[in-house]
């Protein structure tokens, strides 16, 4: 198998077949975000390369490296991204000396990840979420207004999704502040204010946009996956009682737009191709403009641990996976361009909370605890119905291959009280 | 009465009063987006002046100018952006040889507004559209819902809005091709795939932030003014059809995504502050964050015309008045970061279709027509239940002073055939 002079244990989720993209700083950078790839436990330093004229046949314009940001080698053509991580491959190829035996060039474009900062890797315009798991559509409809009504009847037709809040979405590592809001009790007759009691995550997976498509075209459901620069893991934090009362007839606004947090490492479809599998079979049939040649979703391995002050390693309270979703990329991007509306490079697009059929592979605590009526048992003797003031959630993904994984690392952040 | 030597009408919506910002082309800007202000039949090239230092003083960063949008210039303290529009008060003023008497000047700077293309002029970051007209909201009800559950129970206790799309927000005069997409018939067992046959327009107006807040702040509804640069027309174009399908639970989505266009001219709140009133009183009180000292609106009078190939000159369809909203401006900001969204500078936030009590002050065909139930007669013998290709929509607004008006200029797009 291809291999890195840089060591690389099985279970990383950086070895040669993965190289994501992300931005990152170290003392090196001297106070500026460099673009870097990931290998094993390194991060090499894309920019400090491209200023030494190692990509200068593939991309010679250096400040596409030095922009801080991910967006202008995002929008470059595929094949160019394609040969640019093949050129990556043979730099850091177990019999390459030009890194690998070069001391003095190694310490300046090698960096351990624990030394460097990561920061948000792309400049979001616009981020749309779908809710895109039927068996989470499912449950939160079983809560929310019985099991007679749980699916919409729009559900099986379409992927919906709404609309989300770009600014707030932040990198793994933010700290994130409890929301405070207005929230109604069934038995009383006015709203109060104050902090939210029901905060929520949601497993999601997500991807950015290389380049879109003009306003007033449409982007066809076979052109779609050409559109997606890679994937991240995605946490939609939710206020359960801010959402309870605000969300008719318009959708989640304040109860999702105080944050949404994102992995660093954003994974290329060149590195998950390996992992693609057929979409899970869909009836009724999608209308033509949903239904691509071969509808395609990927096999990615889910986790969701939490950490509270008493735990003393993070404790796993969700197993789920990328394949349990009914409604693919392909489609999701189809259908949000139907109208005409243009995608943009940076764009985020997210999966929705991705929920299987076992309970433990549900994907939010409204779910894992069926809305407090069952609270996780955790291993320090605590109980949990949502999420309280200290606890981490670390959310992780990777992709199995024989003796080596395609990993996303991790989104953690921890939840800050109230002020 | 302060006056200009550019020569004003009395219903001139550019009086020396207002001075609004706005981008341009012009042909001696040689393909360059500058800044610009409305003065008469005139636009003032903010730019060309910076470049020739007339501002040096008060804003000596020319790049600021020079950018093609106004972000840079919004983001600057309101102190100097309030002595700015002073110093052009002065430049413009009747009795101030400098610009009036140097011929040469004057045709490097000042531009018949019929000789310039105007430019989108803010790049904006994030979307948000609120629901907030009373009368809107109750006749959208009692359509969708029945005449018993017209008003949701949260809507009177705070202003209800959602996530927007900011890609497609467009300039006057960009024109809007019809959406294509699913709708599904009450009397049909499947959804089916076509044109909107249901595409209406809604009468808002926006606003545009100047400076934000960081995430996990809030901004007081006290202070929510202060972080106001301007507000424009909003044209939210709507296919109800699609919206009537897609709608729930998470509220629209493609049924706006298609298209939002804005009028050109961004009014100050300098410039509208002899238009302020107090809002409507609320009943039941407002939770204390959502309770000014002052709880202002504006008054703006509104128009909606609607030109078809068969009419000879526009038709106006639609009177209304910015202050029919019950939700304030402040109430609006103090609600969306109060969770601590953060807002940033180039967000636009809309009002949501703003129709009064009276039949002919409802803000949209839907209502208008009462779900087409009432077709509007138009002079020339055509009739009216939804928009047809070919119709230009023009939405109009201005405040009207003592002998002058402080205008908004309008947004006019037509109906392209869906492709």
């Amino acid at each position: 198998m291809h291999k890195s002079f840089i060591p690389v244990s099985p279970d990383s989720h950086f070895p040669i077949q993965n190289l994501p993209f992300g931005v990152f700083k170290h003392i090196n950078t001297k106070g500026k975000a460099h673009i870097g790839t990931a290998i094993g436990e390194f991060i090499l330093d894309l920019t400090y390369l491209s200023d030494n004229n190692f990509f200068s046949v593939l991309i010679p314009d250096k400040e596409i490296f030095r922009s801080g940001n991910l967006n202008s080698f995002m929008s470059l053509d595929k094949e160019i991204r394609k040969n640019f991580r093949e050129k990556l491959k043979v730099l850091l190829d177990e019999n390459n000396p030009v890194i690998r035996d070069d001391k003095k060039l190694r310490e300046k474009c090698l960096y351990l990840q624990k030394d460097c900062e990561m920061i948000l890797p792309v400049k979001i315009g616009d981020y749309t979420d779908f809710y895109s798991s039927r068996e989470h559509a499912t449950n939160v409809g079983i809560m929310f207004r019985g099991k007679e009504n749980a699916l919409m009847p729009n559900w099986l037709h379409l992927p919906v999704g709404y609309h989300g809040r770009a600014s707030s979405v932040i990198i793994s590592g933010t700290k994130v502040k409890r929301p405070k809001g207005q929230t109604k009790a069934d038995t009383e007759e006015y709203p109060k204010f104050g902090e939210s009691k029901l905060l929520d995550f949601e497993l999601e997976m997500g991807y950015f946009i290389s380049s879109g498509n003009k306003l007033g075209t449409n982007i066809k459901v076979d052109d779609a996956l050409e559109k997606v620069f890679g994937l991240t893991i995605v946490n939609d934090w939710s206020a359960r009682d801010i959402q309870k009362w605000e969300y008719q007839p318009l959708g989640p606004f304040l109860a999702k737009n105080f944050a949404t947090s994102v992995s660093p490492w954003i994974v290329t479809l060149d590195a998950l191709e390996p992992f693609k599998k057929s979409n899970v079979e869909q009836s009724p049939e999608p209308l033509p403009y949903l239904k691509p040649k071969n509808n395609f979703t990927y096999d990615i391995i889910l986790e969701v641990y939490i950490k509270t002050k008493k735990l003393d390693i993070p404790y796993l309270i969700c197993k789920s996976n990328f394949k349990y979703l009914y409604w693919s990329i392909q489609q999701q991007i189809a259908h949000h361009t139907i109208t005409g509306c243009n995608l943009q490079t940076g764009d985020l697009l997210a999966s929705g909370t991705i929920s299987g059929i076992e309970p433990d592979s549900f994907g939010s605590m409204l779910e894992l605890t069926w809305r407090g009526e069952k609270p996780l048992k955790l291993p320090s003797g605590e109980e949990r119905k949502f999420l309280q003031d200290g606890d981490t959630v670390i959310m992780t993904a990777y992709c199995q291959g024989d003796g080596y994984r395609i990993g996303f690392g991790s989104v953690e952040s921890e939840i800050l009280p109230a002020v």
